[in-house]
């Protein structure tokens, strides 16, 4: 929990270039791809947020080319991805991990669910995609399903099952790679 | 257009802790301290994007003490503020001008206007924040009254007095410093 999420994500950040010659390999490039394409379709407006970060030094060689010279991540308040589907305000956080068998909670940090049980609260969409990456599998996963789940269990990951359960997969595709939006349409909360 | 907004506002970020001093003084941290006032009193949950940058070098001295160590700012994609009010997307940027006049529109991006324009499109409230940081006004002029403007103007700039016709005042007041969201329901939107 103490380490900053802002430094796996910039890792990811600066290997987009990389990962657009190796679709399907990373889940933030497939989510980034999928939000294009709905913007591009005009099906919804979401974006993800810059990383997180406080600067503490900047080089001025000119107006144009500010260079920052150190900065350092901070812990994010809110979640990674909001926008607009079909007029209602839609919130998530995604993570991968190794695992096989369990998502271990510490990869979430908890103002983030505090964040996402505001969104719930006020009427918002809000959710978690989860890949198991061993598995090829990606489930998302309702706030509320979540915020059950943390309510009935002191275990510190949730196991598959419980994604089996509560959960629905993300079948991939070629345009968009990941249509977490016709999950949405499925339960019907829009 | 070509100076990155991100370097005037990182100079706000870093000096926020000045401003919590100085309040009233800086219309981001005006709407940072309304936000949380909303947030607190769990009115709606709005945050401000971090400034997006692209990171260059990244030192790694231990896992916990990673330091940016070159990164630049790049132009926004988005605005700076979105969330959610009775179950809204909301949706909006800021700008300060010392101008006594009228507001230079170069202020704004071109795909931060196209961004609202969508979040409009899409069912969600979109606005843009403008203080005239000399007259000590500032307005609230919701996206629809902005495009109006722009489709029927050549001008490099928006007059006051269009701020007083179609734009709506944001009387200051002690908590929440910028109560904006009145605005928002005075319009009936939500």
């Amino acid at each position: 929990m103490n380490y900053p999420n802002g430094i796996r994500k910039e890792k990811t950040n600066s290997s987009i270039s990389k990962t657009h010659r190796n679709r399907g390999m990373n889940l933030e490039a497939d989510i980034n791809d999928t939000n294009e394409y709905y913007l591009y379709t005009d099906v919804a407006v979401i974006h993800k947020k810059p990383t997180p970060i406080t600067i503490n030094k900047v080089d001025y060689k000119s107006r144009r080319d500010a260079v920052i010279k150190e900065a350092h991540f901070i812990v994010p308040s809110t979640t990674d991805y909001n926008g607009i589907y079909r007029g209602k305000y839609i919130d998530f956080e995604a993570k991968e991990t190794k695992s096989l068998t369990s998502f271990p909670l510490n990869n979430i940090h908890k103002h983030q669910i505090e964040h996402l049980k505001k969104i719930y609260n006020h009427g918002g969409i809000g959710f978690i995609i989860v890949r198991f990456s061993k598995l090829n599998k990606t489930y998302l996963l309702f706030i509320e399903d979540l915020i059950f789940f943390l309510e009935n269990n002191k275990r510190a990951s949730i196991p598959i099952s419980y994604f089996d359960e509560k959960g629905y997969i993300i079948k991939e595709g070629l345009n968009p790679r990941l249509d977490f939006l016709k999950i949405v349409d499925k339960k019907g909360v829009v």
